[in-house]
């Protein structure tokens, strides 16, 4: 480890007791690329973005320091974060210098997004900036804008994010920025996603995985992952794992992940050792992409990765009241915080500053031309203007999905339904669409789109599927099929991410994230639509056979429903043919997190391709077929949101009709969560009216009195009351759903067990219309009780025999 | 790699280009530990286990096979997930041999938690079952309610949880058994964890990362995790990345994480080779002990890793209908999915049965004398009875926290005095709290921990830190900080786990997971209570400064109101001493997952201790000192929940004094977000009557008429909502809270953009009282007008100045 890392007063690292063969394992190369009048160029691009990257940290004015900085200079808040800027400013001249030279079609994911300024630095001396925001021209009022504005009210935040050109990840949680790089590559056969990893990220779970994504990239048919881990030795405070890990324990950890590691540190001679080691890189991959696009694929190529080891905040000040700074975690964020009031500090600053020679770099406030001589030359070439950031949509090409529904009347699983109809949208759109799965597809009953060669799995370390050109991505890592689809779809693709209801929730932070970066990427007049962010939720808490209590969490539906409305959609098809209208729909749109839920063993198909079709664009609709008298003037209304708790709301339909006769019921579905809302809440609330049709209304306006609705909703209540919350009338209303009970048990069961049975929704129904109908009235006490015996007799037959599970369970007349 | 593995027709895996020299790094050790007698039983125990656990997925009745098996026999569903089972047999029965020769203090944490037959047959042979669950006696009775009741309902489940002796990791989401077993090992000096990883897990990135979390292991103060990686080749549909991956890759990726790797695959002799294995990791583990305990300890030790390589369903039938079953895929559930109406299959499953003999381990449905000599005579060393699993809390020892508070009117960083009071309680429980933290106690300003040595971080592979006992573990991963506070709060200690709010969500699922363990060992008689998980949240959205957007995420909020009453409780106190009375019950409390949610910035200190105290204990009240006329009779309610938006809703209640000093108006803070669901939905919801003390009733029954309440809420305005669903009257109630808007900014921005500012409350509170008082009813329009200039000219400022970023923003009289 270079002594220069080793700024805080410790002894190195002892070896640790790995034999030193492993060292061979180290790749070397020459370091002999750079012409000097590009090693000159690198060096003095760097020092303008360092230089303009620390003055985004502190100055409001002077902001060339073409005078001795004043207290009024300097932000009233200081925030950012420098630690990580040189580096960030290191890669991105590096990648200037190679595209320049090669034409690379390269894109940059930066794990480290706190190191906004060192981004927006590069942006602007490559003119990117002023591209999409005019107010920072290459100039010296363009630069002072950029200076002044970072970090404070209207101007960049202190993280990369959709406002940022060329991005493709927002900056701020960790974790991701390797899995998002493998899902744009994919399907992009020139694309080199340079991704620089943090050595903070990297001790983050979803990084930590994502190393084994090149398992998963067919070099014939897609681009490749350079990745580049900094390590800087440093978190906000404390050391990092990768720093303490020596040469012999990072060598043997990424040659079993399956890379050539080759150490950058060489801090005398950097720029050398960077460039060369990056065409070291590139030939390499070129050489493995060759391979196999020529027929004659590497077996388990070894792809490089760089592990760049530079003192974090390099070129910062060395100490301050006797600590250091450079190279320890107090250039984490800002190196002098006291510069606005301590007049040691900014001179401190000052020489700082001034270290960067700025009038040399950029003379009045312009890159020198030698700065410009490495920035590639055409706009398509430059990082920040890349197309396949911000202006890559492919529309998907979705079939009729009407052509393929099924029949009215029978049983149907729904995914098998699905399942085929995802096998037809992988042929029509061979290299735009693919589906990533936690190895869930076959249990989920998806297992149609894995049939055909073509359609099938992408695991080029497994014999049997290696370089088939699937298009199914099967990793046991949620957060790696999150970031490859996020990935994929932010470059112009179309994605679909199956799984088990329960653990879509592993990256609810992760899809959250993500809907910051479109949510602002709307914001921008530049960025154009993607494709939309598909989950298909299966294998619900309602029919958990080979699972339990731990399979059952339906709480992905509010996380959705905490989204900017613009954003969330949340979809409950009640069988086969509302589902394959959901999927087609959803496929086509743009921009937005669409959640779907549904069933994967059969259960009725209750209506026509054509009745599905009008349903879904109602969103909900009153069933007559299990309605007293169609539905009309109903004393109670029974809503089923979800296909189990809509069966169950069907059978307490029937149940009522026999045992009381006399009580008007209305059945409704609702297939599109988003309708309930108060009318304006969301692009798809209900008007008032449109709600009281459906609802009926609260009985005052009408003079009927009030009316009672009963909701079996398939997720938390708490959910569906919250989403209901300004609706009028709400005393009416009560609600059952997902209450956190349940085992390996029947379907009936579960229903039980969370009062969203037959039983539970006829009391309800009861209770309800009792209030409103004197003849029920009459003798509803009785019928409830009668009504939780037979629930009681269902319960006990199941404890007794532990039938089949479905939902034909005996009756009790 | 073992021929036995290749059953699917593939060619082997291509060696990877990895250099040959690499394998030397695998470990040997000569196969000799066992002798004879200890070999046969052994064998004897596994084929006992392997039978009982293969019977529980078919049988219902000829539970023995004494006879031929008739469709009748065979349960209705067949569930249960064969697939992983031997090989847990065969980790349980040499932790058997191997406790019964040393003595060791061992538990066993199961990844693959979907194995629970064979961890139940394990925990029938031992008789912990009987101990702790009557009717499963060890004798034919027990064994067969054991086989009859698996997995049907009232039996046990198909996974591993509470339920199950000796657990302590609800067995479902994968990722998280090897963070939990490091957490039950601190402070353990003599416990052995087990590990059982499954390569399906090994793929999840929580995982992936944990084995970095011995670095984190004081082998002078803390037991050891015997990690053993499951490598049976394939998950549910597809093969794994283990089982892809050769030697040298496996080598390679393990001496990387700093483990010695020893592979375990000689099928022919594999109890020799993993009674061998499993001595030689002892010894090791042990000899690393040795000299950290006698103060020469080893720096970067290299621990054991045991790689156990047995084919998928090992035992089962060869092949079905041509395709192989053993070693493949199509064993990892019920290898004989028709043997109840195939009578093909019917017989295979007698023939596989019976070949473990069951007459012979079991005569008459006892285990034999040779099965029942390796299993540990005394019940405290037995798996399934360990104290550690079950009956481990230690009460912590809390300081009188109201000694420590701060005083009334000043401004105080909830985080410093928090953080120096965690100081004090790691001096009274020097071995019984830990606080586990990804890298953000600094800036959280909770560092005052971090002051002494003994109470500082714990860093093994950092020479700065290493080995000071430190009670603070600091890893960039959420996953690791909360599987090791899971591990170590579920043995009986207590752990703290402060966080960035946006960031807790990435635990989101664990959580649920774990309080699903906790619900259902309340529905055991016999698991003792632990303490709770207690989660610390702070740099909030209203206060984010170095950060943006990615950085506003109050969702973990939502994520506890989901869980079961009994367990669920949320604390947003407004101020440092309300903060401190919060921190000290929690600590205390029992069972409960505890969210508190508060400042780290320094904000006014609006109560003394004493009246922190009665708040705290009220969960909410009238603040009268903001209140005009004490809050007597008051035409609005302005309530604050959360420290910032409770600053807002004073500076409202001052503005609207001084603006509209006819409008009466009660201030209330809530404290305890779980007081203001309906009577009876939560152990801490108001009476209706209390509830209408504080928030006035609807006007209807006492006369008075409406009042108006407006809730200014830190969390998602869905969720307040949900949570009061079911109050009377919610018409009058308005709601504003964090509403995805905001970037990096100041704070009264981020109040402004939300809707939560002085002036939004100000004006809600016009709009409401001009409803219920004709001398507000006068202006009232004219007024709104006026607030909402002075929000325009407040924004405006901020945005020309961007001043300080304090709430003392300038006034525009």
């Amino acid at each position: 480890m270079p002594a220069q890392l080793l700024s805080q007063p410790n002894p190195p690292p002892d070896p640790s007791h790995i034999p030193d063969s492993i060292l061979s394992l180290r790749v070397d190369v020459p370091k002999n690329v750079l012409s000097s009048n590009e090693l000159d160029s690198i060096r003095r691009f760097r020092r303008a973005a360092d230089y303009i990257a620390a003055a985004m940290i502190f100055l409001k004015s002077n902001t060339l320091v073409e005078e001795p900085i004043k207290p009024d200079d300097i932000k009233h808040r200081l925030l950012g974060h420098w630690g990580t800027c040189p580096g960030l400013v290191l890669v991105y001249a590096h990648l200037n210098a190679i595209i320049t030279r090669t034409n690379l079609n390269s894109l940059l994911v930066v794990g480290p997004g706190h190191g906004a300024p060192a981004i927006l630095a590069c942006l602007w001396l490559e003119n990117s900036l002023a591209t999409f925001w005019p107010k920072y021209t290459r100039d010296r009022q363009g630069l002072s804008a950029l200076i002044r504005g970072f970090s404070v009210p209207g101007g960049f935040p202190s993280h990369i994010n959709a406002e940022t050109p060329g991005s493709i990840h927002e900056g701020g949680e960790l974790g991701y920025a390797l899995s998002v790089s493998f899902g744009a590559v994919m399907d992009k056969p020139d694309l080199v996603v340079c991704c620089v990893v943090g050595d903070g990220e990297a001790e983050s779970g979803p990084t930590a995985t994502a190393w084994h994504a090149y398992k998963y990239i067919d070099p014939a048919e897609s681009g490749a992952v350079l990745p580049i881990v900094h390590v800087n030795g440093f978190k906000i405070s404390e050391r990092t794992i990768y720093g303490c890990m020596d040469d012999k324990e990072l060598t043997a950890l990424f040659v079993g992940y399956g890379y050539q590691p080759r150490f950058v540190e060489e801090l005398n001679d950097i720029d050398q050792d960077l460039a060369s080691s990056m065409q070291w890189a590139l030939d390499e991959i070129h050489k493995i992409q060759k391979a196999a696009r020529s027929g004659n694929p590497i077996v388990k190529p070894r792809w490089p990765v760089l592990i760049l080891r530079t003192p974090k905040g390099w070129s910062t000040i060395k100490s301050l009241h006797g600590e250091y700074i450079e190279g320890s975690f107090r250039s984490h964020q800002v190196p002098l915080p006291e510069a606005k009031n301590d007049p040691e500090e900014r001179k401190m600053l000052q020489a700082w500053l001034e270290s960067y020679k700025p009038s040399e770099v950029l003379p009045n406030g312009e890159p020198s031309e030698e700065v410009l001589s490495i920035i590639p030359k055409e706009d398509k070439l430059k990082l920040g203007q890349k197309k396949e950031a911000y202006a890559a949509y492919e529309p998907i090409d979705v079939p009729a999905w009407i052509d393929h529904g099924v029949k009215k009347g029978t049983q149907e699983s729904c995914m098998k339904v699905v399942g085929k109809f995802l096998n037809l949208v992988t042929h029509s759109n061979p290299t735009s669409f693919r589906i990533f799965s936690p190895d869930e597809l076959v249990s989920n009953k998806l297992d149609a789109v894995l049939e055909d060669a073509d359609s099938g799995r992408n695991f080029q370390w497994d014999p049997a599927s290696r370089a088939k050109g699937g298009r199914v991505i099967e990793i046991l890592s949620e957060h790696t099929c999150q970031g490859m689809l996020q990935g994929y779809t932010l470059t112009g693709r179309t994605g679909l991410f199956p799984s088990y209801e329960a653990f879509l929730g592993i990256v609810h932070t992760m899809m959250v994230q993500y809907s910051k970066f479109v949510k602002m990427a709307h914001e921008t007049t530049w960025r154009q639509p993607v494709g939309s962010l598909n989950y298909l939720e299966t294998s619900t808490w309602a029919r958990q056979e080979h699972n339990g209590f731990s399979h059952q969490n339906p709480a992905f539906i509010g996380a959705v429903l905490d989204l900017k409305p613009s954003l969330a959609r949340v979809y409950l098809p009640p069988d086969a043919n509302c589902f394959l209208s959901t999927v087609a729909h959803c496929l086509r749109a743009k921009d937005y997190v669409n959640l779907m839920v549904g069933s994967k063993q059969p259960t009725p198909v209750w209506l026509s391709p054509e009745e599905a079709d009008r349903h879904c664009i109602a969103g909900a609709s009153i069933w007559k077929f299990a309605s007293t008298d169609d539905g009309l003037e109903p004393d109670v209304v029974l809503v089923g949101i979800g296909v189990e708790v809509t069966f169950e709301v069907i059978a307490a339909a029937a149940l009522l009709r026999k045992l009381v006769p006399q009580l008007r019921v209305r059945v409704v579905n609702v297939t599109d969560l988003m309708i309930l809302g108060p009318q304006g809440s969301h692009p798809h609330a209900l008007e008032d009216t449109d709600w009281d049709a459906l609802f009926t209304g609260d009985g005052e306006s009408d003079g009927k009195g009030r009316r009672y609705i009963h909701f079996n909703y398939h997720g938390y209540p708490v959910e569906l009351k919250g989403l209901l919350f300004g609706r009028q009338g709400l005393e009416r209303v009560t609600i059952e759903g997902y209450r956190e009970e349940g085992t390996t048990t029947t379907a009936l069961d579960m229903m039980l067990q969370n009062h969203t049975s037959r039983y539970h929704v006829a009391a309800a129904a009861i209770r309800g219309g009792a209030k409103v109908n004197k003849k029920v009235e009459v003798d509803a006490h009785e019928m409830i009780s009668y009504v939780m015996h037979l629930a009681q007799k269902d319960r006990e037959y199941i404890y007794a025999n532990d039938p089949e599970g479905t939902f034909d369970v005996p009756k009790f007349d």
